[in-house]
């Protein structure tokens, strides 16, 4: 092990090392440590990628696309074991997370967009899903504050949505209160010794020694150039690319004043949605940009996005407008996560969630840290193991 | 003189304080400090307030409104010393300030829009000021950035802008430097003692004596309860009320790429206005509001100008939103100025600027120069003399 400065004293040794304090590293470091090994989660700006623009919805049944069905099951499953994961997620922190459970409504906006919602219906009909058709009378009987002029929308019991600020904020610290050891560094490359993980360069030029290191980077994960993975063969660089979201946080008065459930729909043809908390606050999104590592919101995105939510809910327009942000989704070339291990021993993946990262957060923490352990993983997670796109580096995929 | 705080040493005395270091008190206070006097210039948070929101345009051509004759007169005498204004606060300042000077285009969107701006364009000609009636598509040889879809417009020679932040910079600077001494505490109230003005009441409860006050405080010049004058006979708080104005600012690249100068317009029956400062910033505004004291930009308000400014200039879509920002302007019941002394010997007002404070700053700070030091006024002020409104106190204009 060497150091670029010596005058630094080198970081501990720990079993594994997370790099990525995204909600996925957060939860994968909490439940690895809950189990026993040294851990140690490596992140210079803790929870301020993806999650940070997330909007926290837990929906498969709503997010359901035709062809992804091995996706779909593994966010049921994560959606399933969800309510212990924030129940627990709150025991271990002493944190609140803010758990919206009343059902999603779907709704469409003029007769293309029903057409669109009818062929979801049909869809998620198919694979048994449990979707309510309703009118637009019954839209708006569930939802008052809804326009007039929709066309009609569904309900979904099961998709719920979390606050993913706060849920953040719960696993970071059930991570450090389980022993989770913060660096609060950039991680710079991964070190291997004799063919197989032993650490992580961090951008100081120091190396934290790990036998394991699980690369949780979100779109990080596939910069081969000066990302966590660089160094390596573009083999074991994933095919990870950003797609820019961008949301806003609005905030006014909570139900029955304010929107009282999670709204999403189609305006000619843009998807769009707002997610309320409970306590006034809304968020509202998202675009979805190929625009490489910018995360700046156009005009063009916070007029899209304030045009299409309050063509569906009018009143938003009254909410004060608290903050745009837009932050980089890590999309895979199958939109699918990236779950287990690599060709390299002791590199372990848990990246690539795409629009899922919240929902998946559960099942994907409890299959590292079964991999990790031993333990026999949650069923069907060969699908996401990462060697399926062995060859296809990130270097072939990312827009400069 | 009494002191709330005993263990607060007193501030100096001083011949003038001006209360609220915005475009105009910082610009009276200078000017008042270069004649030779002692000044003051209290605020706890200079250039915070109206003046944060601007935009900067100095535009008496196209804001001329029928009716408002002598305001027009004001502003374009203001406008004509604008060039020795700026001069003279860069030479004093050390400190550049953005100033555009291309014509100013004013377009229309629908044909009902035309109407209004040929309206607006037969009540310049009967003034005999210098506007250009302009086809469709000399407003985009002028400006290729615009919408091919207008319905035509104006070019007025004459209206141009100033980086406004950038001017209370350096109006500030040139009133320290020429011996100004900023006050950083919010003014309580004005000090009365034998029926003449003695001072300012701070927050803190300490006083300043001052022998004249000059009341520049905006949208709070009008606060009977607790505001820079509370504690005074109602018939000398102004009937200043606040009105909202919302704007955004993007940032992109200058022209060529971005815009290259001023364009306001009509959109479906509202105004908008989106003015480029020569290096890729542009302000988009603004919108209008009566909501007393709050400060909050909504949804609806973001929304508004996003639509209006893309319909006008599709390509600002393309620019980063930067900043979301509502400040109050100071409205009086005749939307002119209040310049001048009042009643009450010692106070001066120099407030009520409404939607033209950034253009009225010049002639309102060589007003107020003038009178102090017993020099001939401007021509007109009398109009502007804040006696106009006696009786009409704010406490019945203001909403709650």
């Amino acid at each position: 092990m060497t150091h670029a400065r010596v005058d630094r004293t080198p970081p501990a040794a720990c079993d594994v090392a997370v790099v990525g304090a995204g909600v996925i590293g957060s939860a994968v470091a909490w439940r690895v440590a809950e189990r026993g090994l040294r851990v140690a989660l490596v992140d210079d700006h803790p929870g301020c990628g993806a999650s940070y623009a997330a909007a926290g919805m837990l929906a498969p049944v709503a997010e359901a696309s035709y062809g992804e069905e091995a996706l779909l099951r593994l966010c049921l499953e994560s959606a399933r074991r969800y309510p212990a994961f924030l129940a627990e997620a709150r025991a271990a922190s002493g944190l609140a997370v803010p758990h919206q459970t009343r059902a999603t409504l779907v709704v469409a906006t003029d007769d293309d967009d029903l057409r669109a919602l009818l062929v979801l219906h049909r869809y998620q009909d198919e694979l048994g899903l449990s979707v309510r058709r309703l009118t637009a009378r019954d839209c708006r009987r569930l939802e008052p504050l809804l326009s007039p002029r929709l066309r009609g929308g569904l309900a979904v019991d099961g998709d719920h949505a979390v606050d993913p600020r706060a849920l953040v904020r719960a696993l970071l610290a059930a991570a450090v209160r389980a022993g989770v050891r913060p660096v609060p560094h950039r991680a710079a490359g991964v070190v291997v010794t004799d063919g197989a993980v032993a650490g992580v360069r961090l951008a100081d030029g120091s190396e934290l020694t790990a036998g394991t290191v699980v690369v949780a980077a979100g779109a990080w994960s596939g910069r081969a150039a000066d990302g966590p993975l660089s160094g390596l063969s573009t083999d074991l660089v994933p095919p990870v690319r950003p797609v820019q979201g961008a949301v806003l946080r609005l905030r006014g008065r909570p139900a029955p004043d304010g929107l009282a459930r999670t709204v999403r729909g189609w305006v000619h043809g843009s998807p769009v949605y707002a997610v309320p908390y409970g306590d006034g606050r809304v968020v509202v999104g998202a675009t979805s940009e190929e625009r490489g590592f910018d995360t700046r919101v156009t005009a063009g995105a916070a007029h899209a996005l304030l045009r299409d939510a309050l063509t569906l809910v009018p009143s938003l327009g009254e909410l004060e407008l608290v903050e745009t942000t837009a932050r980089l989704r890590p999309c895979t070339p199958d939109n699918a996560p990236l779950i287990g291990a690599t060709a390299l021993p002791g590199l372990v993946l848990a990246t690539g969630h795409y629009r899922n990262g919240v929902l998946l957060a559960a099942v994907t923490a409890d299959a590292v840290s079964a991999l990790l352990t031993g333990e026999p993983s949650p069923d069907g997670m060969d699908a996401f193991c990462p060697r399926r796109f062995a060859g296809a580096g990130a270097d072939q995929e990312v827009p400069a």
